[in-house]
C-alpha cells in the first residue's frame, strides 16, 4: 500500500482504532447509525435527481407531478421502515431478509434474495462512487473529462484499503454522516426561510426550457412510474439494519428498531426537504444537457448535481457552505460504497453457514477469501463503471431491483412466518395483528414496485440482472449440492472402524539443513517404533556428499539412499513403502518433512513445490500420514502482522476478535 | 479440452504414443533432425522472403544484391554450425550456449544469454505463427480478413495442447518436416529445369514495378545490411540441437554432430534455392503492396508469401503440388512454434538449477509450473500478435537479437573455453587449434552481425528486447540472491542440535467423520505417549452433539471440548497447547488433521481452507508438528490421470518418466 493509497484512506475511513480498543466493540446507536445509515441516507444524493430526470424527459410540466412521486416514495419508505421493524425483532440474528425469506419460503427462495443482494452490492459501489464523483464534479467542473478514471481511482482505493484490512471505525463514519445530515438540513432550513421570508432560491438551470412533444395518457402514466422506480433508489441501504443487529449493544433489538425509525425519519425528511427545494427553486435536469435549450456548450460541459444546484441557489456559488455541502454528500457517498465492501463477506459467512457457499467464507480471518470477495466486487463495480461511463442514470437503471427483490422476499416471508404462529397452537400468543397487517402491506407493496421497477427499468438495462442473477442462484445451488454429496461420502456408520497398525516413521531428508535437521528431532522425539532417514538420489555425487555430511554431523539414525533413475523424489519413496509392506504388512508410516514458514507471497512462487508435490503423491499412498515440520524463515513474521489485522465485515457482525500473542510464541519457536 | 481443440491437436501434433511405447525414449539420427530442425528449417519460410522486402525498399535493383546477401547468410549459417559443433562436443549436457557462456564467462554473462533466450521463445511463436498463418493466407487469400483472429487461435492452440501435456512425439513432427524439405526441395529442382530449359518460372508479381528516388552510398550499404538482418532470420533455431544433446541416442555427441551438420547443409541449400528461384522469377515483395505499381486494390488484397509466389510460378496456381508445398509450410511454421512450448521449460530446468529461477521448475512434472510458462509464453505471443497486428515484417523486427547476444556469447565463451585449456598444463593435450580457430571466428562473426542487426534494428522495434531483456536478467539476479539469503539462513554448522522431547499428540476434531475416525485412528497407531481429541466450540449446541456422537460411536480417546469465544478454531488449540507446556515443560506435540484430496481445482475452493488456516497458525506455535492424514474423496482419481500424462520439454531432455503404478495404491488405499 503505498503512501498516498495510506493517505487517501485516512481521508476515506479515519484513523483505524488500535485493535485493543475495538475490543469486542459492540456500537451505541449514534455509532450505529452512521456506520448503517450511510448507504441509505447518501441515497437520497441521487433519488430526487433521478426523479426530476425522469419527469423532464416528458417536459417541465410533468414536474407538478414530482410532489406526488415524492410522496409515494416517502409512503414507501414508511412502509419498508415499519416491516423491517418487524423482521429486526422477530430475526435479530443478522441474516436480514435473506435469513427471512429461507427459513419461511423455503432455501430456494432465500438464495433468489442473496444472488438478489450479491448483485446490487456491485450496483452499489459503482452507482455510490459514480454520484460521488457526480458531486465533485458539480463543485469543480473542471474535473469533468476524469469522471470515469476518478471514479475507478475512488474504487481501487476502497478495495485497497479493504484488503488491506480495516475496521468500520464508528467515529469515522459518524463525522462525514453527520456533517452530511446536518449540511443538508440546513440547506434544507435556509431555503425554506429565504422562500417564506419571499426571496425564494432560484436555480442556475431555471432559465433553460425543455421542448417535448404533448404525451398520450399511457405514456404519462409509464413516464410517472418510471419516476417512481427511479425515486425508490433513494430506498436502497434501509436493509442494512435488519443484517446488523448483532452488532448493536445490548438490548440489541431494541437499540436497532430505535436507530431503524431513526434512518427512516432522517431519509423521508431529507428526500422530501430536497424534492420541495428542488421545485421551489426551479431546478431543471435532464437526461441529457443538450435537451435543456439555453444550455451554452452542451457536449462538454456537465449539468451541476440537484444537491450542487440547490447549494449554490441557497448558499449562493462557490460559498463556503456551498463546498462544505457538497464535500460532505462526496464523503458519505464514498463511505456508502465502501459499506458494500463490508456487506459482502457479512453475506457471505450466513450463505456458507447455509452452505451455498465456500465454507471458507465462514471461517473468520481467512484474509484470501475476504481478499477476492473485495477483489470481485471492485472488479466489477469498475466494469460497470467502464460499461456506463460513469453515467449516473444508466447505473440507476439496473440498481434497486436487487433491493426490493429483497424487501419483497423478505415481507412476504414475514407473512408467513405469522401465519405459522397463528397456526402453532403453542405460540398461537405470540401472534401481533398489527405486526402481521404491517408486512402484508410491506409484501404487497414492495412486491407492487419490484414489478413496475422491473416494467419500467427492464429494457433500460435492468435485463442484466435478470441475466446474471439466475447464473449465481445456479452456482450456489450447486455448491450446496456438492456438499450434500460430500457430506454422505463422508458420513461415518456405526461400523466405520479402521482399526489400522504398525508404526513406522520415515524422515524424508533432500539435504543436510537446518529445517531437515528439525523434522528429525521431531521425528526422534516421537518414538516410534522404528525409524529412519530416507534420501532419493536424483544427483548420485550429491547423494555420496550428503552421506559423508550425515556421518560428520553424527547422526544416530540411519539414512538409507534411495537411487531414483527418473529424476524423482517421490516414486523411490512410495517403492520403498511399498516393499515394506510386502515384508511388515499394512502398516501406519509417518513421513515427516519440513514445510517452510514464509511470509512474503512471491516466497510460494520460490519455495516448496517440490515438497508439495511429493506430499500430493504421498497422499495418494496406503497408509502414509505426512508430519509437517515447520520452519519458520525470517520473513514468516510478517504472517503475525497480517494475522492481527482486523477483516471487512468485523464491526457490522459485532465480532472483534482478541489481539493473539503469535509473537511470543513466534520468537520462542523460532529457532528451537 | 474440447473435442474441437483435440482433433485440432491431433491434426498439429499427431496422435500421441501412449507411455510405454515412449518408455526411456532416446532419438535416432532420422527422428532427432525433424524434432529439433523445424524450428531452424521452417525460417528459410521467411528469411529470404524478408531479405527480398528491405531490398526492394531501395527499389528493384537492388535485388541484384541478393546472391550477395545470401551468400553471406549462408557463410553465417555455415560458421554457426561449426561453431555449435565444438559446443556440442566441450558441453554435451544440454546447457547449450547458457551453458558455456555461465561456465566460461560468468553467471552474469550466462544470464544475459538466458534472458535473450527466453524472449526469443516469445518471438519464435508470434514469427513462426505470424509466418504460418501467412502461407495459409497465400493459398486462400479470402482468409485475409482473420489474419490476427487466426494466429491467435493457433496460439491458443498451442498452449492448450501443451497445457493438457502432450509428448513430442518423433512421428508426429517427421511427417510434416520432411514432407516440408521434400517439397521444397522438388519446388527448386523443378524450377531449376524448367529455368535450364529456358521456360523460367515467373512470378506473379514480376509485372510491378517499384518507383524509389535513387539512394546514396550510405543508404545502399545500410540497405544493405539491413537486407542481410533480415535474411538472418533464417539461422534461428540452430542452437536448439546444442540444448538437446541428452535426448539422443548413444554415441549422443557424434549423433547430435551428424544432425547439426545434417540441418546445416539442408537449411543452407533452401535458403540458396528459393533465393535463387526468387531471383529468376522475378518476384517482387514490397513492405506495403501498395509500393508495387500495378498492385491491383492493394488496401484490401494482401500479397503472396515468397513461398507461395514460387509455387504458384513452378507448380502453377492451385495445382495439388502447390497446395501441398504451402500446407508442408504452413505445418513445419506451426510445429516450429511448439518448439518454444517444449524449450522453455527446458532452460527454465537449467536456470533453476543454477539457482537463478524458482526451483519448482526443476521439479520434473510439477505441472502448475509448467502450465504457468507455457501460458505466459501464449500470452506474450498473443500480446506481439494483436500489436503488430500479425505483421511479419515488424515481427522480424524484434526477432533474432536474442539468437545472436545467444551465438555470440556462446562462441565467446568456447573461445575462453579453450583458452583455458590452452593455459591448464594437465589439459594441454586436448588444445585442438583448428577448433580454437572455428570459435574465434565464430565469436567474431556472430559478434558482428548481432552489432549490425541490432544497429539496423534498434528502432524499428529491436528496442523493445533491449528494455524487456535488463527487466529479466535483473529477476533473475533477484531469485539467485534470495536463494542464497535462505541457504545460508538454513545451513547448518556443527552444534545445531534441537533435542526435543516429549510426545504428545492431538487430534484436532470438527465433525465426527470417516476422515476424522481415520485421522485418530493413525494417531493411536503412532502410540505416542499421550493423545487427545480436541474440539474447538465455535457453536456450542455442535459441540454437544459431537460430544453424544464421540460416545455413541464408542471412541476410548478422550474427546476435549474447548470454548472458542471468538468463533476461532485454532486460537483454542494454541492456548491449550500453552497451558500444556506450563504444566508439563517443552514438548513436541503431534497435531493430527484429516487432509482431503481431490481432483478438481474448483474443488479446492470449496474445501480445507479452514484447516490449511488452522495449519499456518500452527505453524507458528512453539514445538508442533501437524500430521496430515490424507483421505481421498472420490475425484481424486482424476489426479493419478494427470499424474501420467507427459510434460513438454521431456522427449528433448530425453527423460522419459516411467508410468507409475498409482491407480492399485490408490484402490487399496481409498477405504482402507
Amino acid at each position: 500500500m503505498t503512501s498516498d493509497e495510506r493517505s487517501a484512506k485516512r481521508w476515506i475511513i479515519g484513523k483505524p482504532l488500535p485493535t485493543e480498543q475495538l475490543e469486542g466493540e459492540l456500537l451505541p446507536k449514534r455509532v450505529a447509525l452512521p456506520i448503517f445509515a450511510s448507504d441509505a441516507l447518501s441515497s437520497v444524493a441521487y433519488g430526487p435527481q433521478e426523479m426530476f430526470l425522469i419527469l423532464t424527459i416528458g417536459g417541465l410540466a410533468m414536474l407538478a407531478n414530482a410532489p406526488y412521486v415524492a410522496i409515494a416514495v416517502m409512503l414507501l419508505i414508511a412502509i419498508v421502515v415499519a416491516g423491517n421493524l418487524q423482521t429486526v425483532k422477530a430475526y435479530p440474528s443478522g441474516g436480514g431478509d435473506y435469513e427471512v425469506a429461507h427459513r419461511n419460503l423455503g432455501p430456494r427462495a432465500g438464495l433468489v434474495v442473496a444472488s438478489a443482494l450479491l448483485i446490487d452490492y456491485v450496483l452499489t459501489v459503482a452507482v455510490s462512487v459514480a454520484s460521488g464523483v457526480d458531486n465533485i464534479i458539480s463543485a469543480f467542473p473542471q474535473l469533468d473529462p476524469f469522471r470515469v478514471e476518478l471514479a475507478v481511482g475512488f474504487i481501487v482505493v476502497l478495495a485497497a484499503v479493504n484488503l488491506r484490512g480495516v475496521r468500520e471505525s464508528g467515529r469515522a463514519f459518524a463525522i462525514p454522516t453527520y456533517l452530511f445530515i446536518a449540511s443538508v438540513v440546513v440547506l434544507i432550513v435556509t431555503g425554506l426561510v429565504q422562500t417564506l421570508t419571499g426571496d425564494a432560491p432560484v436555480a442556475a438551470s431555471a432559465q433553460y426550457s425543455v421542448e417535448t412533444d404533448a404525451l398520450g395518457q399511457a405514456a404519462i402514466m409509464l413516464l410517472l412510474l418510471r419516476a417512481f422506480a427511479s425515486g425508490c433508489s433513494a430506498l436502497t441501504g434501509i436493509e442494512a439494519i435488519s443484517n446488523g443487529v448483532p452488532a448493536f449493544r445490548r438490548p440489541k433489538v431494541r437499540n436497532a428498531r430505535i436507530t431503524l425509525v431513526l434512518l427512516g425519519v432522517v431519509s423521508m425528511s431529507l428526500f422530501a426537504g430536497i424534492t420541495f427545494l428542488g421545485l421551489v427553486s426551479r431546478i431543471h435536469y435532464a437526461e441529457d444537457p443538450c435537451d435543456l435549450n439555453g444550455f451554452a456548450n452542451c457536449e462538454t460541459t456537465p449539468q451541476q448535481s440537484v444537491i450542487g444546484q440547490l447549494g449554490a441557489a441557497v448558499f449562493g456559488d462557490g460559498s463556503p457552505l456551498f463546498y462544505v455541502l457538497l464535500a460532505a454528500t462526496a464523503l458519505v457517498l464514498l463511505l456508502a460504497a465502501n459499506t458494500a465492501f463490508n456487506g459482502f463477506p457479512l453475506l457471505g459467512s450466513v450463505l456458507a453457514d447455509h452452505g451455498f457457499a465456500p465454507k471458507a467464507l465462514r471461517t473468520r480471518g481467512d484474509r484470501l477469501v475476504y481478499s477476492n470477495g473485495v477483489i470481485v466486487l471492485a472488479l466489477g463495480a469498475v466494469l460497470l463503471i467502464v460499461l456506463t461511463q460513469a453515467n449516473l442514470n444508466q447505473l440507476i437503471q439496473m440498481y434497486i431491483i436487487g433491493v426490493f427483490v429483497s424487501f419483497s422476499f423478505g415481507q412476504a416471508g414475514m407473512v408467513v412466518h405469522w401465519l405459522r404462529i397463528k397456526r402453532d397452537p403453542r405460540r398461537r400468543g405470540e401472534f401481533n395483528p398489527a405486526a402481521f397487517a404491517v408486512n402484508v402491506v410491506g409484501a404487497i407493496a414492495t412486491a407492487t414496485v419490484l414489478v413496475v421497477v422491473t416494467v419500467t427499468k427492464f429494457t433500460h438495462g435492468a435485463y442484466l440482472v435478470f441475466l446474471i442473477g439466475p447464473v449465481l442462484w445456479l452456482l450456489m445451488w450447486g455448491i450446496a449440492r456438492y456438499y450434500g454429496r460430500v457430506r454422505r461420502e463422508i458420513e461415518p456408520d456405526e461400523h466405520t472402524v479402521f482399526g489400522a497398525q504398525g508404526d513406522h516413521a520415515i524422515v524424508l531428508v533432500g539435504d543436510l539443513t537446518k529445517p531437515v535437521l528439525k523434522a528429525l528431532d521431531y521425528a526422534i522425539a516421537a518414538k516410534h517404533d522404528s525409524l529412519e532417514a530416507v534420501h532419493s538420489a536424483i544427483d548420485v555425487d550429491a547423494a555420496k556428499r550428503l552421506k559423508k555430511a550425515w556421518i560428520r554431523q553424527g547422526i544416530r539414525v540411519p539414512l538409507r539412499i534411495l537411487p531414483s533413475p527418473y529424476r524423482d523424489v517421490s516414486q523411490p519413496v512410495i517403492d520403498h513403502l511399498a516393499e515394506r509392506r510386502a515384508e511388515h504388512g499394512s502398516e501406519v508410516v509417518t513421513v515427516y518433512m519440513p514445510k517452510y514458514v514464509m511470509g512474503h507471497w512471491w516466497e510460494r512462487v520460490l519455495h516448496d513445490h517440490k515438497s508439495r508435490r511429493v506430499r500430493q503423491r504421498l497422499a495418494l499412498t496406503h497408509g502414509v500420514a505426512v508430519a509437517l515440520v515447520p520452519w519458520r524463515l525470517q520473513s514468516a513474521r510478517l504472517l503475525e502482522e497480517r494475522e492481527s489485522r482486523p477483516l471487512p465485515g468485523d464491526a457490522r457482525r459485532g465480532t472483534a476478535r482478541r489481539p493473539r500473542p503469535v509473537t511470543r510464541q513466534h520468537h520462542s519457536g523460532h529457532r528451537r
